[in-house]
């Protein structure tokens, strides 16, 4: 299984995050607005993902970011749903969503962002927001991606999958939950 | 703007969807099992997508498709995921799942099956169901795709946007509901 992180299409990193995730007995959700399913499709490309990845949301229209995943329909309706706090709910909304009896997912994952080729809510192309939740927090990272479409999908997909593989890199100092 | 439907990756049709979902003025969501994000990837690749596709659910865990879909607990319980009522519940569920103000999305779409390496709930590897529900009813078709978890992934989302293309095509027939 490859380790490696600097894969351009993010493979390698999906399946470090599959491997680091079933190692410490972990479990995700995703929740995805530009990237429109594919980190989560990432994660299901890799063998064994079945025993880490619970699924996702992929709330594109505005509102369902609101009605599926529970950010705050007054924040979208201000800043619009390119925020660093959209983000932040999104990924701790879709642990929630996710739950599975009383148990929400380990980390929910979330991308917001304008993929072009117009600028939307005042945010320009490019400007991305990725973030990952777990029980004790959130951490959102900022990106600005270039080129295309496409171009622009394919660096958020990246950068919310390097984001929670080093979020498991640190998490591995903890005590692990069992053998 | 691409009309052939023989594409091997799924993306002309795809691009033919969005152009007669657009051209109908309709709204698409899409739940997904075994593909994992990549359909609705699929339609967000096309610019364009925006006007017409909502979102969806990737209800990869079992628990799930009843919880975030609707789709019968007993059902999932009796006969597992890979069955076609799971399929037409889950396409039904998201039209649901994804309504704004009121309104389901015109069509839901969706797919569950056995990518593999294993079988699951004996239902054999390959054997895949994708369903198209709207207002007025739900169509299944039962698939039997070959070859590894890669190549069963992306001819089950083929044959999701195939099955939603001609839905489309036999839809245009109606009256439209604008100019």
């Amino acid at each position: 299984m490859a380790h490696a992180t600097s894969s351009v299409d993010g493979e390698d990193v999906a399946a470090e995050v599959v491997r680091a995730l079933t190692a410490a007995r972990r479990t995700i959700a995703v929740a995805e607005s530009l990237t429109g399913g594919a980190v989560t499709a990432a994660l299901v490309d890799v063998p064994g993902a079945s025993a880490v990845l619970r699924g996702g949301v992929v709330a594109y229209a505005t509102p369902l970011k609101a009605s599926l995943l529970g950010v705050d329909a007054d924040l979208l309706a201000a800043h619009g749903a390119v925020h660093p706090l959209v983000a932040e709910q999104m990924a701790r909304g879709v642990r929630e969503a996710a739950e599975i009896e009383g148990a929400p997912a380990d980390y929910g994952l979330a991308t917001t962002g304008v993929a072009g080729p117009d600028p939307q809510d005042g945010a320009p192309v490019g400007l991305v927001f990725v973030a990952i939740a777990d029980a004790e927090g959130c951490e959102v990272r900022e990106v600005h991606a270039s080129g295309d479409r496409s171009a622009i999908r394919a660096a958020t997909a990246r950068a919310a999958l390097e984001l929670l593989a080093e979020r498991l890199a640190a998490d591995e100092t903890r005590p692990p939950s069992s053998t």
